[in-house]
């Protein structure tokens, strides 16, 4: 199973893939997605979107995992980061890829075993369980990290709903939404 | 000049098109895009993209506008609103079209002529400005209200910017974003 991990941020953009196959990691690649601050705001999301579609087009992962959002900021940026990872969430979507979140602590729980642990304990265990030659870069660890979650989560989620269903792809057109005239 | 007004929400997101002409409006069709509640957000947010794409094009709008965000409400609200607006963004600069923001108090200036009128008054004004035989949904309301907005800031930008230029369109591939790997 190849997971795409995303620490969606409307400045920078994490992503990280890896395969996960029966408790074993690879690493296959991560990196940031920089996006050019002088842009109007719908520019701005669609490097986000443009980004990831592409790197879903290449990779080609099965699953996607997201970090829940806690409320901690102010609301301006709240907002901002509501849109971006909007965004991101469309570019998933749009990629017909399912889309798992967990919290931070969930997260944390999985890659360092202690759910309080800070940005970089998780990096440096990033770096460990996918034997990385070197410290990867914060957004980059994040997203992996993210990753690295749902490949511990997931033989549990597919074993509450009968082996390996996974629940509807997200792609597809959603058959509910309807317009009132 | 087609004009197509959005007012994004996660729940309800309201579209209204017009055409403008030398100062006079012409209502196009307005309605509201009903997300079912009970899907994963995901799924949510690519009925809002989804829905959006197909009301471009098969409306075929020259531009879009949005009201920006009035930050009072609760952070949690904040951040669903936020994903909402960025996928209504995602669907406009998906489909090539130029997006501009405005505040709530320019709407309500252009559309009353007071930057504090009410709910009820926006609607009334839309449905005398729009010559409609009923009263506007207010979800519809909204976004007509935001269309109404646009055509009449519209001839001034485009003076300020020269003769019709209104900038570059959104919907290209934007250069700027670059990654780091």
């Amino acid at each position: 199973m190849r997971i795409l991990g995303i620490d969606p941020g409307l400045r920078r953009t994490g992503f990280g893939i890896i395969d996960a196959s029966g408790g074993r990691l690879a690493y296959v690649s991560s990196g940031t997605i920089v996006v050019p601050a002088d842009r109007p705001l719908a520019d701005r999301l669609k490097v986000i979107l443009d980004n990831i579609r592409e790197i879903v087009a290449s990779a080609q992962p099965d699953v996607s995992a997201l970090e829940k959002v806690f409320l901690n900021t102010n609301p301006s940026s709240t907002l901002l980061l509501g849109q971006a990872r909007g965004a991101a969430l469309c570019a998933l979507a749009d990629s017909m890829l399912d889309v798992h979140e967990y919290t931070a602590l969930q997260i944390k729980k999985s890659v360092v075993g202690n759910g309080h642990a800070t940005k970089d304990q998780v990096q440096k265990m990033v770096q460990y369980l996918l034997s990385l030659n070197g410290l990867p870069a914060a957004d980059s660890a994040d997203a992996l990290a993210c990753a690295i979650c749902h490949a511990h989560f997931s033989p549990i989620t597919a074993r509450l709903q009968g082996a390996g269903r996974l629940g509807p792809a997200a792609g597809r057109r959603i058959r509910g939404g309807r317009i009132l005239g």
